[in-house]
């Protein structure tokens, strides 16, 4: 069954309804165990038949594609929750339009990849060196520079899960990529919540956050050169902590070399510390971005979330979107700077 | 330290922070394991000692407070993420407002209780008869009734986590109450939307869709003489039911006695199918009704949301507020209807 995309009218929330993720009912509780005891491991070099075929891979000059020669290796996702060729006429349930309830419905196009960002077995960045993590980061860049300009898409969204209580199926160190044909409501508030700011003060929000943490210096976790890692003061998880490029950027994508080499840098400080400090926790990661089409706005900022999870949802978040933190972010800052 | 209550100005999504939630860091990951095994049980009949004083119970005419004569009994949560005697004073940061970054810090006041369904170890709703869960009912009706009368307070959600995965750390059959002194983001933005749908048609949303609902009859549930469920058109979890009254109300603390006798049946019946349907699986459930101030509301109207957690929410749908959902709403309600 092809995958559509819904959106709720009272939250404003889009839904990707992806059957085929899973097969029965049944499934779905075996599948909440995990892979992780998968042998052999198909994200090894070796298996490379035993994945769909590559889209772009790091390998020595002359390589052929799909060949166990590989440093990084980005895959169409197995189970991917959107595809792209879907059929782009809309799908608008007519029900819905004949009593003016907005529901909508949108074919469930869009590109869902997996990076495969190392040939060994690893399972954290933390393994890798700066040199290595750098180039999984350039890849990213390059994937998001070829998904903006295919002119198909609005959002790129590159994630990672770590641990079985951050939603991740395999161990092997992998992230993941999602390019769609829409905003998600969550970006979409970030843009307004920022144009907003940007309008009254002429000032963009995270450049002002910056200055902020750096001078009050009780939420820095890491700093470098280019970037800044704070536990942010309405975090929603415990030691939360985003890293933000200290100059303006809109984009991730727009990062020169020499910035990817410094990001990785404090990426791999952040994930170390957290991995210290709290015992190799579950944790997820994204790139918050800007929207494809608006590469050079002035007001929004890229930087990157990491988020442990210690804690599990439940009623509470879910139903209110309001969220419980255990830890202080200044106190999270604290342990973190000293892990 | 006194729990606090912060806004994020990006999403203005508010965040607890509430660290005696947790004492260590490492205490969290030994809190995830969950006190299913805890015994003797604190929430069975005979350890009222070991409990905060209850601030409601349903016994036998004459017995006394805190004695082993109960059949449901409302407590303070021994781990509150908020606490009514917090000083309400603002404790706004000031240096947050020197440079106008909108960051937002209020004293974590609130009431945050729990409801012992059953003096009886049950872990279901579904292991009472209708009259018990009616009387469960008229206790979270009674105890809203008294918040809403307190004035302190501008919201109260009732909630229930089940399973594990759905954020349960006892079996005994509990829910929980939370009273705050602002109105969650979320229950905003659905009182945003509604009232903007009543604006423009004249009618609540919720009276047009279950119209919707019943004319198209494919993703309901089950039906009661006052109660619709369905499968909503844009769930974010599968199987995700909501149950709704069929006359038009804002607030639950409305409901008649028949009402609660009838949503007791109707809850019953969809906590039973989901259990058949789904080999018991994880779940919140939670009563999203009107803020305290808006209980005659034209444009809102209370239902109860049930959402099985059959997948891991991971980095996608946490970073983006885009949900993957992988059951089609109008499939899971077949399968429900015939559980």
């Amino acid at each position: 069954m092809l995958p559509e995309i819904r959106k709720d009218p009272l939250s404003g929330r889009w839904v990707i309804v992806a059957p085929d993720r899973a097969v029965r009912p049944q499934d779905l509780l075996a599948a909440n165990q995990g892979e992780k005891g998968l042998r052999p491991c198909p994200f090894c070099p070796g298996c490379e038949e035993d994945t769909p075929n590559e889209v772009l891979a790091l390998r020595a000059p002359g390589a052929l594609p799909n060949d166990p020669n590989w440093r990084v290796r980005v895959i169409p996702n197995k189970f991917p929750a959107v595809i792209p060729d879907v059929p782009p006429a809309p799908l608008v349930w007519p029900e819905l339009r004949s009593n003016g309830l907005p529901g909508v419905s949108l074919p469930g196009r869009g590109v869902h990849e997996v990076v495969i960002e190392s040939r060994r077995h690893l399972h954290s960045n933390t393994q890798q060196s700066n040199a290595e993590l750098a180039e999984v980061l350039a890849v990213y860049r390059q994937r998001l520079r070829q998904l903006e300009t295919a002119g198909e898409w609005r959002y790129g969204l590159i994630f990672k899960n770590v641990g079985f209580a951050a939603g991740a199926s395999l161990e092997h160190l992998h992230s993941q990529l999602v390019a769609l044909p829409i905003i998600p409501a969550a970006i979409e508030e970030a843009l307004r919540a920022t144009y907003d700011y940007y309008q009254e003060h002429g000032r963009c929000y995270f450049c002002d956050l910056i200055q902020q943490e750096q001078r009050q210096a009780i939420r820095v976790v890491a700093e470098s050169p280019g970037f800044i890692a704070i536990c942010p003061f309405a975090s929603r998880f415990a030691y939360e902590t985003w890293i933000i490029p200290k100059s303006h950027a809109a984009g991730f994508s727009a990062a020169a070399d020499e910035s990817l080499s410094d990001l990785a840098q404090v990426l791999r400080s952040v994930l170390l510390k957290l991995e210290r400090g709290l015992d190799q926790p579950a944790y997820n990661f994204a790139i918050r971005t800007v929207p494809f089409d608006r590469l050079r706005a002035e007001h929004y900022h890229w930087h990157i979330e990491v988020f442990p999870r210690l804690t599990r949802l439940a009623g509470f978040e879910l139903s209110t979107d309001f969220y419980i933190n255990i830890a202080r972010p200044e106190d999270a800052a604290t342990l973190l700077r000293q892990a």
